[in-house]
């Protein structure tokens, strides 16, 4: 037996890993320990900074509650989210609209409501439009695709953070006519800040990173036979448009509100935004972020 | 702005954390993110297997309490720590003895017991002798050396283990005679589990992994002008002498008893082991390992 270094260790922890019998368990270590590993050698990791990592990581797990997921929010900041999004989506990214985060403000059963309608119970700002159509990836309409539409108010909040979080504001779901086509009516989000109470808004801080998203409206499009959208359309103005804490912004989601001849509510300023969806994959494999309730309730 | 891939995601969280002021901090986080997002890219993480991960990591958070730290487990298991121990070492180890995992069952204010003392309140094994000299780099004695000793009893617990976990037992501090030799008495050891009723049990069970430590005796040695010296002995004819949960073991670490005609204690099974301590280093950062109730309070 030889003496361990900082190099034999890495053998030694694959080596003792090697009769994982779920390969894919077993790939996926094996990658974790290389990582890690190769990580704590680059930056010749002190003792003292381990410890500092271990209380870290202690904290986020403990500021973990049945309504706060501080791990995902960990995720999402350091991008990771954000890279297994792209790699779930590289396929359809070929072929469809551009994705982005689910969040965690996601709710199912939101009321469907006529194309047209007013999103916002109390509308304190001006209204817009967002109108367009949904096709598949050759540009060929699909009739009675469902948009979902989720948002915060003009005041930066979801439904979810106000009052005991039970009334449904600020989303809806349309079913598309005919020919592919959906419209509604809102007010323009606020963008807002991710919590920076925990320990992940304190490394927040310390990165001197802002904390905020900048304001957008999420949408979930789903069409038989074809693969589920989930993205978020992101209001090019929000002075935080290039600094998204979270990255879920790309350049093909960026919009703005202007008064629009082809808008099918004239005179208000509209986002005109269509959505392509790509053929359905028997693979999918689900999506990337979760009610963070639902998520406490299947860890448990 | 440019749609984000699974790569230039990394460089938009580079960029964003470009800013942070501790430049040690700054170093860090760059190399973890990515690290963090080639171990994503490398193992095609998907969403789902994204949300176990944050599942397992939030459970190890929360098996966290004051006395238990499933994080450092984590960190043990996965070798990280050994990598750790191994970089803080590698200066010495050119010099002086192999250093192994403090663990976390050290305690300050061991009692002192004069050479030749049993440290065992209640042995129910034969007894056997450990000795030998602690020397500096050069192989010259260091006199009056401080030699802190802890282990299991013959039935593989510690005494934080036992009854309320207050009483001293099987733990000592010896200091060296004025020609550097230290001896004292002890049941041999046996072999202990790790924790297995939680998250980092459960995945090393899902490795195929047994989870045991081999038997070994702590030690902790410190002379002024020295660097401190923390490391364990281990017995070779342990079954799990190669594979050891959480890399502790080295080579050069590995010993037997035996009758031993050079033994201060004629007629006792006897391991004749001696330390060389290497010159200390003004950058020395601290240890590896921690007693978890410390640690807890220290987080708090």
């Amino acid at each position: 037996m030889q003496d361990l270094d900082e190099f034999t260790v890495t053998d030694a922890a694959l080596a003792q890993m090697a009769n994982t019998s779920d390969p894919r368990l077993k790939e996926i270590m094996d990658a974790a320990v290389r990582h890690l590993h190769a990580f704590a050698r680059e930056v010749n990791l002190t003792p003292a900074e381990w410890l500092t990592g271990i209380q870290f990581m202690t904290a986020v797990g403990q500021a973990c509650t049945p309504v706060r997921q501080e791990f995902i929010l960990l995720a999402d900041v350091l991008g990771l989210s954000a890279v297994v999004n792209a790699l779930h989506d590289r396929k359809a990214r070929e072929l469809g609209s551009q994705s982005s985060l689910l969040g965690p403000f996601y709710r199912e059963a939101a009321p469907e409501l006529p194309n047209g309608a007013l999103i916002a119970a109390n509308p304190t700002a001006p209204v817009i439009t967002l109108y367009g159509r949904v096709t598949d990836n050759a540009g060929q309409p699909l009739p009675h695709a469902l948009v979902e539409v989720w948002q915060t108010s003009e005041h930066g909040l979801y439904d979810l953070q106000q009052g005991n979080g039970e009334a449904m504001d600020l989303r809806a779901s349309f079913r598309c006519d005919a020919a592919g086509n959906y419209h509604f009516r809102t007010v323009r989000p606020l963008g807002y800040s991710i919590p920076m109470d925990g320990p992940v808004g304190n490394m927040v801080k310390l990165q001197h990173r802002h904390g905020f998203r900048p304001s957008h409206i999420h949408f979930l499009i789903s069409a038989d036979g074809h693969r589920e959208l989930v993205t978020a359309l992101y209001f090019g103005d929000d002075e935080n448009i290039g600094s998204d804490t979270v990255f879920g912004v790309s350049g093909s989601l960026v919009v703005g509100a202007k008064v629009d001849s082809g808008s099918p509510i004239p005179g208000l300023p509209a986002v005109h935004y269509d959505f392509r969806l790509a053929k359905a994959d028997p693979n999918d494999t689900g999506r990337v972020g979760a009610d963070p309730t639902k998520l406490m309730h299947a860890a448990e």
